[in-house]
């Protein structure tokens, strides 16, 4: 239960609001800044001598008028230091260097058992990865200004990591502490629905609006919601779990326990049962792996293959339908799609979508209505975690304490639910 | 399409703060009114000054200390003026005047034809029922400082309001220019979903929380949501509807025009169908109105009627289904029912509901969740309208313009979608 809370943390969340303003709008000046942000010109010239002050921040150019002050546009420092985001899924560990205007730099991934999946063997992973890919880039250890881990599951704030897939039978797992001990650099975990949606803030839709829901579509399907703004966590940073809402009461089995979710159809697996349905002896259900199933999709809708095709009919009817409870309930109006899935079928897919649509949303609702493909470049989720490793070391800036500015203290998923409830805005 | 903003309205978002955190305290001095609501000492003082010169505030009692300045403690002042909340739904106009504490002092109801549902005959039900409200408490019509009208359906921002429900074919119908023609004073029009919300917020479970969902039981059924202290209003003003989401794919025809809608199932009607897949003779389905079955269902349920019982148990499978989509969604811990429904048989069907809501809820999300009948007292729809309505006043306090203290200028659904969603904060 969390208690009742009205005082933000404004003074982060300006913060935060800067530099959401420095990725939209490039190198600005103050007065951009303020007036984008609405910030008044006193706290965005404090939090400015704060971003100077600790190198993130730097002159990019001066432009010297006839009368009156020059005007000095302020650029993030991309070389100030390097963080590294890190996708883990079931089968794989994908771990990305950022520069600190997150542009990526290298990458590395590896691939894991999905028989073995022990915290030990996971952080070997993890550790592996991360190591690999500051290796592709020469990256000096000392320029490491931390580490943004996304795990599969449910990250519970209070206890480390906890996975709810029943894949992964982790409970109270410190996946942090295991990894800052090995890593010896502050690590920030979250889970993945919270890194796309904090990707598309900073470099999708957010561009033109704050409200949104990122739509992932892979193994697991799932919902990140951002209204008015902010990251939507939820009591217990479950919020998004769009997959585990219903499409069809006492329908299809799904692998949370219940029966009829919206995962159970549109889920990697849902897509197989649904082509067993048309076609029980398709070969693409030969392919002993999701990923091999999903190319072969699509290889088949390439091919003008009718079974895949009727595949892709129902799922899009299963899908308008699912994305029409999200409009219906939160009335946004911008929904954009991402994941394996929507990477290999997306371009049948979404027109699919579009037509079926109407039939699914109010129509007070419909107008404006978006939905499409994200434009967030790479792997929105190591993108995410980049971002939000960079918040918090942002949000570190200023705070007195043993903390120096490249080596920030331990922070992040020990705090309070409320306290992570401000990030991502 | 809203355009992107970062910038809130602060000033109001404080003014609101403040006013919420006398109607939750009570008697306050500034210093508690600063701690609870975490705004600064000035601001404070600013906004308790505005509210002391238009009367609003009055010094409740001073305690004197042997030292220091003496402690004054600030309240509403109840008698500044009278506001009138009027709950329209399709069969009714229910009309309750309130003090400016919002206590309720009087009210009065009139029945609708739901056959004869044209914007003048509805306006004129309106104002009957205002006027006969009014009359009932003797108050002076300069006391009026305004009304809040709910209308059933999708109150549209920038239109007046057009209304979904099939029975009510109105389409941009400006019912708040044909009600202040009228009445001679401001009105302002939202939903009932808005108003039920913004009474939970003030006078339920916020005070508590700043996060729930309201969901309402009745002809139609809905779930009004806040997220960290914001009425989630959504890009038109159509957030919400819970109603129109989906339990059973391809399902129940719903009035909507979608099939398997979650009203199907749990609107009134929606109870008769499964009431009449039980026992298609069972003589509550002979009652010719709503109230009519449901007050049959209750006997029914005290009297120990064995088909009613088997109605409860389904019902309640559904609405554990439908409420789990919910709390998987949006990780809510607060979930409170009201509406007619709740209120005629909500002792029987909530402990079916507690019962059923551990197999629909993520074992993430399901600790210390509350699903409870509401706390509001009276008519929230009207509260509700009251809130708003108290909140539009003084949200033109000390705005510069032809606005006395007693009759602000017209306001409201005219303005745009971003600048409601700033209203309930």
């Amino acid at each position: 239960m969390v208690p009742r809370q009205t005082s933000h943390d404004l003074r982060n969340e300006s913060r935060f609001e800067v530099l959401h303003a420095l990725f939209t709008l490039g190198p600005s000046t103050r007065q951009e800044l303020t007036r984008h942000t609405g910030l008044s010109p006193a706290t965005v010239a404090t939090l400015v001598n704060e971003f100077l002050a600790a190198g993130v921040l730097r002159i990019a150019t001066v432009e010297r008028r006839t009368v009156g002050r020059p005007y000095e546009r302020l650029s993030i420092d991309p070389d100030r230091g390097r963080i590294v985001g890190v996708d883990v899924a079931e089968t794989y560990v994908d771990a990305t260097v950022f520069d600190l205007k997150l542009g990526p730099l290298g990458n590395s991934a590896i691939t894991l058992d999905e028989h073995k999946n022990d915290p030990a063997y996971v952080v070997d992973g993890i550790v592996t990865a991360t190591q690999n890919a500051l290796a592709t880039v020469d990256a000096d250890p000392a320029e490491l200004i931390g580490v943004g881990v996304s795990m599969p599951g449910q990250v519970q704030p209070d206890s480390g990591v906890s996975v709810f897939a029943p894949n992964w039978q982790w409970h109270d797992v410190r996946i942090e502490e295991l990894l800052e001990n090995r890593l010896g650099i502050s690590v920030y975990v979250d889970n993945p629905l919270k890194a796309i949606t904090l990707a598309e803030m900073w470099f999708g839709v957010g561009r033109v609006t704050d409200t949104m829901a990122v739509v992932n579509l892979g193994t697991g399907v799932g919902a990140g919601l951002a209204i008015e703004g902010t990251l939507i966590r939820g009591a217990t940073n479950n919020a998004g779990e769009w997959g585990h809402t219903l499409l069809q009461l006492d329908g299809r089995e799904c692998r949370c326990g219940r029966r009829g979710c919206v995962e159970a159809y549109l889920g990697v697996h849902g897509l197989e049962m649904t082509l067993a349905e048309i076609d029980p002896d398709h070969p693409a259900l030969q392919q002993l792996l999701q990923p091999g199933f999903i190319d072969a999709v699509a290889e088949g809708l390439a091919a003008g293959d009718a079974a895949v095709a009727e595949l892709v009919d129902r799922t899009a009817h299963y899908l308008a339908a699912a994305l029409g409870d999200l409009v219906n309930l939160l009335n946004v109006s911008y929904l954009t799609l991402t994941g394996w899935t929507t990477a290999a079928i997306g371009q049948w897919l979404i027109p699919a979508v579009h037509r079926e649509l109407p039939g699914h949303v109010l129509p007070g609702s419909l107008p404006g209505l978006v939905v499409e493909a994200s434009a967030v470049p790479g792997n929105p989720v190591a993108l995410g975690m980049a971002a939000f490793t960079l918040e918090q070391y942002l949000g570190k800036l200023g705070v007195p304490g043993p903390a120096s500015a490249l080596r920030p203290r331990r922070q992040g998923v020990s705090g309070s639910g409320q306290d992570r409830a401000s990030t991502g805005r």
